[in-house]
């Protein structure tokens, strides 16, 4: 039977604990805004804040060395709002701040909480933009660019010095350049007998970078140096927003294509061999989209059972056209000193062809664990 | 009705076209060895070989521009063993060679063959080693110790001059740093008030590096510059064939790993904040093992539904004693010149507590697509 306890409500900024109960397995805290957290005995004795070097540092022991058959003894809850749990195993009890268990509970509503929500987008998105001085020089800037670039996958930033190695220079404001065998940055300009048909003057369908390359970059950055005259336009649509739209209006092409990986690969004779095999619509443990991959000149000759190929081919087409949709696209026009940043596990580019005039971009790698650690101590900071 | 056709036979190292017959939808080809390929009409269209820029080379459009309801007309193989498809829609013939269509052919036997199968290693492991002054000199012995790293997760390479940033040199032989907020290089030395407990004298249980971070580095190299007097010494486990017994023994357990994320996570307080949610045991699309995450520094509270936490605990725990098993895991020692490799996706590493003195090692990350680009592109030339 649970042991109901009357407790004096313990502070979480605006909630409060309002009643604990427990039985041996199990410790549930009923908060001051009506919601019910249960806590079980084992994640307990794993969470014990002393057996960590600080509150969110590191573990200083393992789960398979906890004794078998933990049991909640007693509970009790400190006037500063600090949880005591005697656990059967421990000489001491363990102490929990109310609002590290609030923060950490299981109850449906609070994980909910704590999932990512990407803000999805179409034509319509009032493109997001920084201003590089004001990005340099101020973290509040900073981080409200980096959370543009985060929640949408997307993010201009304006006023970059038009000089060759600046967008190597941005990366460093938040993270590390990925190299690859592009090199540290790469120029996209037209050039004779391109190894890859990025560096000519032809129009390049909406696409992510590199699929063929694992891990894939996670993040590109494109700095404009020079505008072609005529022609040239980006193009960037949500792939995340266009997956979601195929979930909804067919729902079996949407499975298929999470379910299936496609070959990709780049190739330059004695020098690079690229392959990777990978699904168009990666989902992650919980169902939630993980990441998108498109790419039409560098997908290989499908890996299918025969029987599948021709289901195949028109989730893949239907999932293509919706990424080329102009309800779904945004076209734009990079001046010198323009920069965008996309998230390449997320949001496609591609740009039209142009003709008159010399077009000048340079293109850098990099990836979002040093983004969200800046970001995330960014704001933490505030 | 299938329109058989009877062919002179095409060389395709040894093995022939026997036979080749086709309906509108679908072209079979039987071998010489008797395997039977089916090669339905849509994906022959898309792979027409004049749309691509080289054989390997890139392709010059997007399925989603191939016209509707494509059909076989007729079928030819030219004397030179060239299959030659007439497919509606299309002014010209497709001319395949036999050789790439069979080396893409989609039945059961030709697509097992495509698959990768990591080679499961336990104690009994013959320590795989290359020599630096071949690996670093010649083509086919840098070829063998990449080989070795890939098919085994683990290679050691002795004979490196036991320099700091040797490290890094050693990484350049093959692919490119991946530079983190530990540097592009880290020293694995007992330092007073250590960020991070690797920086101690302790013992480390087996684990991979840097699970918070996603992209989670995919190689690591551990070169030795000074081993302690006592103690020190390294330990591997091959976490794919522990994660393939608890498949085999729990397939409950190995499924609930598989299908539930974990928090991971580090932080220094106002500069980093690694976080990042990924399954313990990852399967990739055709439900074959990806990756494996376990460090108990940094795991972070399981953000599970409160009934599921006791099963999971029993999971995680059955697993992480698996990753443990004597029976499994292989010890060294490394000596000043010595480095390894590991796929920190696949193979867990530790170390035993050293005393008395000094322990030198450096650390590094890399990731797989330099390695795997120069092994296949070395194996090609040879």
């Amino acid at each position: 039977m649970p042991t109901a306890l009357a407790v004096s409500p313990a502070v979480v900024d605006t909630v409060r604990i309002a009643a604990l109960a427990h039985t041996a397995d199990r410790l549930t805290i009923r908060w001051s805004d009506g919601r019910e957290s249960p806590y079980p005995a084992i994640w307990l004795a794993d969470n014990r804040p002393d057996r960590r070097d600080r509150p969110d540092g590191q573990r200083l022991f393992d789960a398979i060395d906890l004794p078998d058959g933990i049991a909640i003894g007693s509970v009790a809850v400190s006037a500063e709002g600090s949880v005591e749990i005697h656990l059967t195993g421990f000489d001491t009890p363990a102490r929990f701040d109310a609002a590290w268990l609030r923060a950490h509970a299981l109850d449906p509503a609070s994980r909910a909480e704590r999932r990512r929500r990407p803000v999805l987008w179409g034509s319509s998105l009032a493109l997001p933009a920084g201003d590089y001085a004001a990005v340099t020089s101020d973290g509040g800037a900073r981080a409200a660019w980096l959370r543009q670039a985060y929640d949408h996958g997307f993010s201009l930033l304006r006023g970059v010095p038009a000089e060759p190695g600046m967008v190597c220079m941005v990366v460093e404001l938040f993270g590390f350049v990925r190299e690859t065998n592009y090199g540290r940055l790469f120029d996209v300009v037209a050039v004779d007998k391109p190894q890859n048909l990025a560096f000519t003057a032809l129009s390049l369908g909406n696409h992510t970078d590199n699929p063929y390359r694992d891990p894939v970059p996670q993040l590109q950055l494109l700095h404009c140096l020079e505008a072609a005259a005529e022609g040239g336009e980006s193009v960037v649509v949500d792939g995340f927003a266009a997956a979601e739209r195929l979930r909804r209006e067919t729902p079996d092409a949407f499975a298929l294509l999470t379910r299936r990986a496609v070959p990709f690969r780049y190739v330059e004779p004695g020098k690079v061999d690229l392959r990777n095999r990978a699904p168009l619509i990666e989902l992650d443990a919980e169902g939630d989209l993980a990441a998108v991959r498109y790419n039409n000149r560098s997908i290989a000759p499908f890996d299918l059972d025969p029987d599948e190929v021709g289901p195949f081919y028109d989730a893949y087409r239907r999932f293509g056209r919706l990424l080329h949709d102009p309800g779904l696209t945004v076209g734009f026009r990079l001046a010198p000193g323009d920069l965008f940043i996309v998230d390449n596990q997320r949001v496609l580019h591609g740009r039209r062809g142009f003709s008159a005039g010399r077009r000048w971009l340079q293109g850098c790698y990099a990836d979002k664990d040093g983004l969200t650690s800046t970001l995330f101590s960014l704001e933490a900071a505030r």
